[in-house]
């Protein structure tokens, strides 16, 4: 079991870069981890021989199209993940941003051999009827340590869908409950509920936007709008999309520009709120990312969301925001939603990926008015919660949002770089803390940098139609940031 | 850490059950588990003062209507749930029969010690992209092992509701795909999709019985039909919703009417079939568990079953067995469906609980055309693969199938024995394996009933209107039924 000291506290200098040249560190004392590899390694193509004979063997019991690779997951080590053939690539993707504080870290193995973790692995508890004795106590120092402004109440559950999925349900029960007066339910709404049919279940709606991505199981898929590969032959809700903001970036020069295309799209929203209530559909919530990204990494600015916060009180919908994705530090506040500066941002915010375990917090006023509305057999995994606990201590102690700032400027200054120095094929550069994207000129080129990249040892993910996204661990220092750059800077001088 | 030896092979002797009389054991070689517990100890009424005091901090946070009590899983063993104020329960509930071996088994307790698992837990993959090296060989051994006839191919999913959402959308696209005959899609379909209209986002349907339950989230609820506060104030799809047979028990003893109640069923479904075709909303599917568990333990024959699964090929339907809650052994079979004898069962298959992952099998015709249609970012978890590994291992050493058979007809004939003794108050015992039930005359008395057993260390789970449900773990022996019993007669004995 690998225990040697994970250290955190490597300075690198930024020396020159220019059209041309490369990153290197110049300080004497580069103290490297010994916990973390230096550098990428690649010892074959990829997906080398080893991956192809599984890929093979897999593909007899799965669809193996999306697969990359096999890994190598106990050799792999904060940033960098290594493949079956012996590759080590540095890992800026990070399981569909899924790592928090990078592979192996020393203080999650060492919740796997703490002898008094074993039974909550072992012991998976149906949390809703039967919650182990220090429950309250994990969710206090896990969730609510990190609970998002004015939300004291976090209901856990296994994934994102899941989350989202039960965020919706309840929002559609606080809203019909403020709709009856909090009266009970007729009989004629008991009986038609049963059968599928309103008012028992009434044509309610949840609004979402063009490009917003929340998930595939049937409900979340109803606000899903990035792919048509994710929705095709999957009967669906008439519920109202509404444009999400098309903005020019860099942000800052496109004050003027990116408003007006805000005030345009917080004008639809109004417009179908109204027609989808006079429809005889009504909103109940709006959801929403704080940067849309399987959409493409879509931003907005803290006007919009302020705004967009406005009508759905104005309107009497609750406000969703899903941070799935942008929860968790990766955008430099352990919330997207931080960055607008609001003090009552949402009513109710869904995690998971980095959090490991998923769930959604919810202001008092949407707490379930009885039990078993909100349920299902597991309810979350106090396991993950464990992780989370630990994950959230590594966050403090090694100050990592602080690094996700820093280590995001320097990527985002060198896309801008890159973009500059190769105008004809990147364009767009944009980002918060790591959480950074930048487009190609089309999707052929952007597919065949990523795979070159990759071959050199950079594993990068890729979104909307011809954005290469980055999403790497908390852990991922200026040094990595400039390996990332040299890499991407070699391959684009290849491209043709 | 607990290791010490699981005994499973103790041997008690049935002696004499009448009116009045009692489950003794005369074995004098009563080797008990130096594992397991002997028999309840209660210290509390429950909830005990400790869980009422963590009720209330749970409420700050969660609704807590739902919490029986607060456990301490560290203590509990075996068969026996010990709780935070150190009562100690015969649990045949299980955790919503999701405890396939007891709690602590010491086999699963290695697997949390064993070295070479560590990496498993701490780096959980996005197994549609990044699998482990291992996935392959651990699917083989775990899952492909215990395949339903027919089946060689498995998606892994977070949860039994995760897993009913992909079973549905996988038969989806099936269906279009045989609709539009294999061709791609066109461009009206691509375009609908993306903003939830026909034809792109088809009016397809799922028919599901009355009385089922298939999970929470929208696509799962708009087939679950159990319970109105599940589906109050939700959403819906006008999907059909057939009856299922409500049959007189013993089975045996109402052959006749139940094969005319059996008939009247069937020919509704394929009444349904063909007005939701004519709706323009066809039958994509059909989902149905072996026994509605949720919904009240409904049994039908196999005969009803063979003649549904022919109904579904008739109309090209897909035929989706969901066995979340009859899966893993707990009928005496590893998959309730195997009862029924057929060769060719189904075209999905769909468990969770007690598989400790969820998921679902289907035949190869159903396999996804394409990458990312069934997709989402962890699709299982492996660490659950190792535990359902160990749980298979035991499952076959332990001879558990045969225990369960066995514990199961003690079961069942001690319900007959207590129904006859009480029948104003109990009626209508059924089962199959230790998936047993037994209806109170109203729901009042069955959970006064099921208060007072919990009280003298019986802790059982409801379901349906009026009902009791069993759900042991597999390594619930005659001895444990013998217990059961002897609660269950003093309760009733004291009942007025």
């Amino acid at each position: 079991i690998l225990m040697s000291l994970y250290c955190n506290r490597i300075s690198y200098l930024f020396i020159n870069f220019a059209l041309g040249s490369r990153y290197v560190s110049k300080t004497a004392t580069k103290s490297v981890s010994e916990f973390e590899y230096d550098a990428p390694s690649m010892k074959t193509a990829v997906p080398g021989p080893k991956s192809q004979e599984l890929l093979r063997q897999l593909g007899e019991i799965q669809n193996v199209g999306a697969v990359h690779f096999f890994c190598n997951y106990e050799e792999s080590r904060g940033n960098y993940l290594v493949d079956v053939d012996g590759n080590r690539m540095l890992d800026v993707y990070t399981q569909i941003s899924s790592i928090p504080i990078g592979y192996n870290h020393p203080a999650l193995m060492k919740v796997m051999t703490n002898p008094n973790n074993v039974s909550t692995f072992v012991n998976r508890p149906a949390l809703g009827i039967l919650p182990p004795e220090n429950f309250p106590d994990k969710l206090i120092e896990s969730l609510l340590s990190i609970a998002p402004s004015g939300m004291r109440r976090v209901q856990t559950m296994a994934c994102g869908s899941c989350s989202n999925e039960n965020a919706f349900k309840t929002m559609f029960i606080w809203y019909r409950n403020k709709e009856r007066g909090y009266a009970n339910p007729s009989e004629q709404e008991v009986d038609t509920c049963m059968i599928n049919q309103s008012p028992g279940c009434p044509d309610l709606s949840i609004l979402s936007f063009m490009g917003a991505f929340h998930g595939r199981t049937l409900g979340c898929l109803a606000t899903t709008h990035s792919k048509a590969i994710h929705k095709l032959d999957i009967p669906s809700f008439d519920w109202p999309i509404a444009p999400f903001p098309k903005l020019q970036y860099p942000l800052e020069e496109f004050v003027r520009e990116n408003a007006q295309e805000e005030a345009r799209c917080l004008e639809e929203v109004e417009d179908l709120i109204v027609k989808w209530r006079q429809k005889g559909k009504p909103v109940a919530g709006i959801v929403i990312e704080p940067i849309q990204a399987e959409g493409g990494d879509n931003h907005a600015s803290p006007d919009f969301f302020s705004k967009l916060r406005n009508i759905a009180r104005k309107h009497g919908c609750a406000f969703h925001v899903d941070e799935v994705q942008t929860g968790g530090g990766t955008t430099g506040k352990f919330w997207g939603h931080e960055h607008w500066g609001l003090d009552d941002p949402a009513d109710v915010v869904s995690f998971s990926k980095k959090l490991l375990t998923g769930g959604y917090y919810h202001r008092d006023e949407l707490k379930p008015d009885k039990p078993y509305r909100i349920f299902n057999t597991w309810m979350g995994d106090p396991s993950k919660n464990l992780f989370l606990s630990e994950v959230l201590n590594v966050i403090r102690r090694e100050n990592l949002l602080e690094v996700v700032t820093r280590s995001g400027k320097a990527l985002l200054q060198g896309l801008y770089t890159l973009q500059t120095q190769y105008p004809h094929i990147l364009s767009r550069a944009r980002g918060q803390g790591t959480f950074c994207a930048i487009d190609a000129c089309n999707d052929a080129t952007r597919d065949s940098i990523m795979i070159k990249a990759r071959n050199k040892g950079l594993f990068m993910g890729s979104c909307g139609e011809k954005t290469i996204r980055f999403r790497p661990a908390l852990v991922f220092k200026e040094y990595h940031v400039h390996q990332l750059l040299n890499i991407l800077n070699d391959v684009l001088a290849e491209h043709k």
